[in-house]
């Protein structure tokens, strides 16, 4: 994808890419099936804003990702986990390109601080990662 | 709503409420929307479970609710803050009763480290916590 950057952010990690808005959505969207992810929910937070607030925002899309065998894995671990679930991914506009990112599982579930799900955590963070990489 | 029990979790406020699943859900829908959040997105569980891996779960539905307003200022503090939105309610099936937790937002949005984000979050777990009361 030419130039892209990568960075680590406190709860997630980040690519800047060089494609539009859509091509890196349609992209984003692959890598993650690729992965093994179902994208199960999908919100247009432009689209939201200006029906909600009538207020102008930037291109900005919320997928929610989840892998149907780790999400019941998690499940029978903790009941409640759902409360974090699906894993979500970003896509928005930023400076005339395109910047991907998807949260850090461990941290997120850190909250939880249940050791039985940090595996599970582990197992998440490296799909996502690799998912991100073949964007 | 009868009798009900309240607890804290780590990352969350769940009660337990003794009506069925579906009057539960459309309770839920009803509180949050009377606090004013839209529920953005809904998965469910059981179904996703069956139709992916073909296995049997009790009801579970994942609600995501946002609050245009208050989305709207925790991006322009935090723009990857989308990572972390909507804010999840469960509802599920559990010995016969129904479960309905919502999650701590300020406890999610910790990970972000973000001192901007927090008073944000404490106003989202204020309205979040009403709406569990009101079920």
């Amino acid at each position: 994808m030419g130039e892209a950057t990568r960075e680590k952010r406190a709860y997630g990690m980040k690519r800047i890419v060089d494609v539009s808005f859509d091509e890196a959505l349609t992209r984003t969207r692959e890598a993650l099936k690729g992965e093994g992810f179902g994208v199960l929910t999908e919100i247009d937070m432009k689209e939201k804003f200006q029906e909600k607030l009538g207020k102008g925002f930037r291109n900005y899309v919320i997928l929610g990702a989840c892998n149907p065998n780790l999400a019941f894995e998690a499940l029978g671990k903790d009941i409640d986990i759902g409360l974090l679930l699906p894993c979500n991914v970003v896509v928005y506009e930023t400076e005339g390109q395109t910047a991907v990112a998807v949260i850090d599982a461990e941290k997120a579930m850190s909250v939880t601080g249940s050791t039985e799900v940090e595996p599970i955590a582990k197992q998440v963070n490296e799909k996502l990662s690799r998912a991100l990489n073949a964007i």
